[in-house]
C-alpha cells in the first residue's frame, strides 16, 4: 500500500475486482449478442468509463446533460441520456454543443416534451427513445402507449430511435424474476405498439444490476446496468453480487468504543443516507458479513458486530456502502488500488445533477 | 430574480429567513445567558458564518479537521472539532498547523485517545472536552465516568476544559423534551464527577435543533445547534421549525406525469437519502403542506400531491429537504437569495469529511 494513504472515511476501488466485473458483464451481453451502454452515474469517474468502452461497451448512460457533459470531454462518442428532460434555453443550448462531438440521444415520455424536442433540437442530429414503465411506475408511459407518443414526435419531426425502460422495481428480495419478465412484456407490448403506427424500433434499451441474470435478452436490444461494476450492499442483499466480487469500499477508522459500541468514522456523508425496506441496516463490513451498521449519523458510524470482539481504536474497517452510486457522489476521489499502490481516480462528473 | 437562474436542480437559500433564524437563537442564547457557538456542518458556509459570528456567536463547532481548516482559512478564530479524534501523525500535523492560527479544542471520549492526544499534541495548545452519552448511545462515556477520563487526561498532561454532549435522541417527535432534560441530567451528573477529581469545567456544552427550544439553559454553559439556521423537512415534522422560517428549499423542475404521476427532477443526490423513522416521506414542498415525496430514486422525486391538480411540465417547485445537512454536502454552491437577486456562496466545507 501507498505510503501516503489517505486520511479516513475514502473510498478505495479494488481495480482487479472491478475490471472482473466488467469483463464478465461484458462477457454475458456478448453471449446473449446484445449491446451493453453501462450506467455511469455510478461511477461518474472516466477512467472506469475508458475500462467499460475497452471491453466492448457501445457507448455510456446517463442520467443528465452536465454527466453527459464530462464523459464527452474525456472522448465518449455515443452517449444516451435516459431521462425524460425539460428543454430549457440552456439545455438546448449545452444538447446542441453535444451533439456536434457525440452522437446523442435523450429520452422522451410525453407529447408534450417530445414536440418541444422536436422543435427546439431541430436539426441538431438528436435522436430520441420512449421511456415506457415496466413497473417501477415513476416515470415512463405505459406500454400500449408507446406507439402514440412515438408517433406524436416522429410527426413532429423527433427521430424516435426506438424504446426503453428501467425495471427499477428489481429493487426487491422477491421481485428480481418477475422484473426481469414485466421489462421483457413492456418492451414487446411497446414494440407491437410502434409497430401499430408502422415504426420499427431499432433499440430496446433495458436492464438492471439486480435483474441482470433474469433479463429475457431476446427481447432487448441493449442492457444498461450501472452498479454491477462495483456491487455494494443492496446488491449483496438482493443476492446480486457475490461479497468477492464488491470492489468499492469505504475505508474507515474506529474512533470509539463508547458504551462498549463500535463507532467509525465513515458517517452518512461519506457512505450515503439510502436504507432500503428491505436492507439490514445502513452498510455492511466487507471482512464480517454478520455485522450491520445499526445507527448512522453524518459521521459517525455505529455497527454491532454480532458479539465479535472490537477491534481496537484506530483500526481500519472496509465499509460496504448500501448503495454505490450515493456513496461515489459525495466525494471527489476514488482511491484506486492497483498493483497494491493506491491512485486518485476523479469523480469527475461528481454534483453534476443538472 | 437573476436572469441567470441555474439549472434546476439546485439548492437557494432565503438569506433573510436565514438571517432572521440566526438572530432569534442568537438573541435566545444571551437571553438564557450562555454562549451560541453553531455547528457549521450545517452549511458549511463561510458567509453563513460570518453572519452567525457577526449575531454574537462565540466560536464555532465542526466535526472534522479538514472542515476546522476551511474555517480558519476564511477567518475563524475559535474552533471546536466536536469529535473524538483518533490521531494519526497527519492529523497531528494539521492541528498544529490549525493551532498556531485559531483557538483549537477537539473531544475525546476514551483514556487511550486522550493520553494519545496529550503525547501527540503536546505543547500545541490544543484543549480538550471530554465527550458524555446523554441518551443518543453513539459516542461519549457515561456521565460518572466523565471524572475518572478528565483525571487521566490532565494526569497526561492534556488540559480539559469541560464536557459536551449531544442528545441526539431529541430527533424523534415525542422525545424533544425528555431529550433536553436527559442533557440537563448529564451534564450536572459529569460536572459532579469532574469535581469529585478536582476538577472544575469551564464549559458545558450541548443542545440539538429539536431540542433547543426546551434546553435547561441553567445546565449549559454553551449551546451548538446547527440545522437552525435552515430549518428542514425533518424539524418541520418534528414541529421544531415553522415551514414558514424554512430558509433553504431545492428547486425543481416538473419533468414528468408518466402515470399520472408528478416527477421532479430533484432526487437523492440533490436531496439526500435521509429518512427518519418519523419522517412522512422523502421530502415535502414548501408550498403544498400535504404533498409528500412518496418515492426517491437518483435523479427522480415523485410527489403525492395530495389531491392538489398537476402543476404542468417546466413547473418551478420548492422542495424542502428531509435533512438539510446532507442537502448541502452534495452541492458546491448554495444559491442565496438577497433582495431579489441570485449569488452564488461556495459551500466550501463539502465533502470535507477527514
Amino acid at each position: 500500500m501507498s505510503a501516503h494513504e489517505p486520511a479516513t472515511p475514502y473510498l478505495r476501488v479494488d481495480v482487479a475486482r472491478a475490471r472482473s466485473n466488467i469483463e464478465r458483464t461484458a462477457r454475458w451481453a456478448t453471449a446473449a449478442g446484445i449491446s451493453l451502454r453501462p450506467h455511469a452515474k455510478t461511477h461518474k469517474s472516466p477512467e472506469i468509463a475508458r475500462l467499460q468502452l475497452e471491453a466492448g461497451a457501445v457507448g455510456l448512460t446517463v442520467a443528465t446533460i452536465g454527466e453527459a457533459e464530462v464523459f464527452v470531454e474525456h472522448g465518449a462518442e455515443d452517449v444516451f441520456i435516459a431521462y425524460p428532460l425539460w428543454l430549457t434555453p440552456d439545455a438546448v443550448r449545452r444538447l446542441r454543443d453535444l451533439a456536434e462531438r457525440a452522437d446523442l440521444a435523450i429520452g422522451v415520455d410525453s407529447v408534450e416534451s417530445a414536440e418541444r424536442a422536436a422543435r427546439l433540437l431541430e436539426g441538431a442530429g438528436i435522436v430520441a427513445l420512449v421511456e415506457v414503465d415496466s413497473g417501477q411506475h415513476r416515470t415512463g408511459v405505459a406500454p400500449d402507449d408507446a406507439g402514440a407518443l412515438a408517433a406524436a414526435a416522429a410527426e413532429a419531426g423527433l427521430s424516435i430511435r426506438g424504446v426503453f425502460t428501467f425495471p427499477g422495481h428489481s429493487y426487491s428480495p422477491e421481485a428480481r424474476m418477475s422484473a426481469a419478465e414485466d421489462e421483457a412484456l413492456a418492451l414487446r407490448t411497446a414494440t407491437g405498439s410502434l409497430r401499430a403506427v408502422g415504426l420499427e424500433p431499432d433499440v430496446l434499451s433495458g436492464a438492471s444490476t439486480p435483474s441482470l441474470a433474469h433479463t429475457r435478452t431476446a427481447d432487448l436490444t441493449e442492457a444498461r446496468p450501472g452498479v454491477y461494476v462495483f456491487g455494494d450492499a443492496q446488491q449483496w442483499e438482493l443476492g446480486a453480487t457475490d461479497p468477492t466480487d464488491i470492489a468499492l469500499t469505504c475505508q474507515a477508522t474506529v474512533v470509539s468504543h463508547g458504551g462498549g459500541r463500535l463507532v467509525l468514522d465513515a458517517g452518512s456523508k461519506a457512505l450515503g443516507a439510502d436504507r432500503a425496506a428491505y436492507a439490514t441496516g445502513w452498510g455492511r463490513l466487507l471482512d464480517h458479513p454478520d455485522a450491520r451498521v445499526v445507527q448512522l449519523s453524518e459521521h459517525h458510524a455505529v455497527v454491532d458486530l454480532a458479539g465479535a470482539p472490537l477491534p481496537a481504536l484506530g483500526t481500519r474497517v472496509a465499509v460496504v456502502p448500501n448503495h454505490v452510486c450515493a456513496a461515489v457522489n459525495l466525494t471527489d476521489t476514488l482511491w484506486a488500488e492497483l498493483d497494491g499502490r493506491l491512485e486518485p481516480w476523479p469523480v469527475a462528473a461528481r454534483g453534476r445533477n443538472s
